[in-house]
């Protein structure tokens, strides 16, 4: 399923293949948390946008419409109209983040829905199926996220329940593929590597998954509050110890600094929310910095936003008129919004593969250093 | 600029000719108020989607960007990116639905911003500039709206003062047009035809206005409560007085059935936000009636919203999974009832068009009352 085609330092190229096309390593996966891009964009527009791979959430998707109701319209890839790759969730995450009143047994987790209050179970096997009926290419294994910092004791046991977890996991999706009838028999599993910021702990839940010859492996429970230096250290500890011919994906991970920090230690894979939702709220993504449109200062800016940009918002607008959209609280503001940063963030991964193919990764990063800037909160020119 | 093709009964295939292109008539208008179509979608989208004219308000695009930026960036064709032409109303209709506090002087009108609160003037010459620096290919007439019913006296007066008016928007027009530096110098003024339901006024103010020989005239101050039969015997009275020789533009109006009544009445403009509106609302119009998507029968329906249409969106997408959009809150549900209706609209009338070319409209106003049906509030199929 994985090639590696190239290293360049801690840097791969890879190619992934799946029932659904090749994606090209190292990716960024376009979030679609209930089977839409947030923003109005649809999914026949991605492939416009550089998108290899669209992910959405097992949690979501489970409660609204329902994991029978995908499955009965064909799976996932019909349901919404995208032909490509798709990656789900385990739910995991979305039950420590979003969900109420939860409750971990070592059989699984009930937890009060979001939307409802309405109660719910959800075991690994429960996860595998609703992946399985979703018929994602890639399932990601049923997993207990803890926050940072929490009681090293509570992070050990956490991290032994998610590896006693994953052995569930792989015996129910290969069950699940084996069945008549399965939506995507051909999807594959990732395990996830939790452990907190704790080194020892993370190498060592990293060897006990690695015993699995999976697919592909996660580095889980990061970017939820450490600082970013102790998300690179924690990579950089645990890099070596995960296969070497299997990709790796660090979920929910980041600002174009991060991914580009990340790569630089041997991360294939990235997902976030971050470029969709700063879009929405006017904060641009450019070669030369964050953009913010709603400042004064674009009031009669009749540039694009960025002129070396090639998607379709900069190929049509100025930042004036974006500006009075986000003034005026029209919903094509914040359509442009996602647009133009998805299109930057595949971009920005398309840039780095190249880099690396012409082995030169140090210096494209020295030169996104100069150049792209992405501190949001601080600097709008590094 | 009008050429009048072929007449079938009262109804009328014509050709309009502005600086920016041809439509042909009978023409639905779709509205971008401030400069962009609501439910995001971007002007670029609109030729894809059969529109041929684009209407946008003036009081809207005063008050936010203000019209000078907008002239300063070259105009609103510019501003907004679309290269048709622009039908620009004059502010008056919103100074009567949307203003605070407004007071109405033989000068003009003064009011209040519904945004700020902001107080503002607004002269049949204050109007004239607003739109000529827009640069529409449309100016629209600054008129007098009432409600109906109003007294009789009052509705008289305003009548008489709208006329009065416009003999000063046709000085300051054709003063704007003449000066260097004009944003559209070949932009045409309609007059608008207004008396409430009362046809002797109705009449009498249509042969005071006639006498300028302006691009085309509009029958304004309907679809504001009157049932719709007051309103088809309104435009019945006028028409006759009316010159057959310009273009007739039916303000407002409206739904697929008032529509169809209208061009058998001999109008050939219309305009209305209810398609988007509703579309925005999941009420998708149809061939075979209108569908409310949110219903739960739609829950597993997979066949698109109408078989035969040709959109961008019943190309793609099933009515199980815009449902699931609708009940999850996606903006991209909004997105897609939007494109549809728009679609919807503008197709039904190239169907009238084609109608009258072949001198069918009374056997294409019967299958239409057969097959389409749009009382939204009562039935799902006449």
């Amino acid at each position: 399923m994985f090639e590696l085609l190239k290293t360049d330092g801690k840097a791969r190229r890879g190619m992934f293949t799946t029932p659904h096309g090749i994606a090209e390593t190292p990716v960024f996966m376009n979030v679609g948390t209930i089977g839409a891009i947030k923003g109005a964009v649809a999914a026949e527009e991605l492939h416009g946008l550089g998108t290899q791979i669209e992910l959405s959430n097992t949690y979501h998707l489970h409660l609204r419409p329902g994991e029978n109701i995908v499955k009965e319209l064909g799976g996932l890839h019909k349901f919404m109209g995208w032909d490509g790759p798709i990656l789900t969730d385990s739910g995991g995450f979305q039950i420590f983040s979003l969900a109420k009143l939860r409750k971990i047994t070592e059989e699984g987790v009930t937890f009060r829905s979001h939307i409802d209050g309405a109660r719910i179970s959800m075991s690994p096997e429960d996860s595998m199926r609703i992946q399985s009926f979703l018929g994602s290419d890639i399932a990601m294994a049923f997993d207990e996220c803890v926050e940072i910092p929490s009681p090293p004791e509570y992070m050990r046991q956490a991290a032994e329940r998610t590896a006693r977890w994953l052995g569930r996991c792989v015996d129910e999706i290969a069950s699940l593929n084996s069945r008549s009838g399965a939506t995507n028999p051909g999807q594959v599993l990732f395990g996830i590597n939790q452990g907190g910021i704790d080194k020892a702990l993370r190498i060592e839940h990293m060897q006990q998954i690695a015993r699995y010859d999976l697919a592909g492996y996660a580095i889980g429970g990061l970017a939820v509050g450490e600082t970013s230096q102790q998300m690179y250290d924690t990579i950089e500890a645990v890099e070596p110890y995960m296969p070497s011919d299997k990709p790796r994906y660090l979920m929910g991970v980041g600002t174009p600094e991060n991914i580009v920090e990340a790569v630089g230690r041997g991360v294939d894979f990235f997902d976030c929310v971050m470029p969709a939702r700063n879009g929405r709220h006017g904060k641009f993504y450019t070669k030369h910095g964050v953009l913010n449109i709603k400042n004064e200062q674009y009031e009669r800016d009749d540039r694009p936003i960025d002129e070396e940009c090639g998607c379709p918002v900069c190929r049509m607008h100025s930042r004036a008129y974006i500006r009075h959209l986000f003034k005026a609280g029209e919903m094509l503001a914040m359509r442009f919004g996602v647009l133009h940063n998805l299109w930057y963030y595949n971009e920005l991964m398309a840039r780095i593969r190249n880099a690396i193919d012409e082995g030169h990764y140090e210096e494209f990063k020295s030169d996104f250093y100069k150049n792209d800037c992405f501190k949001i909160s601080s600097c709008n020119k590094r």
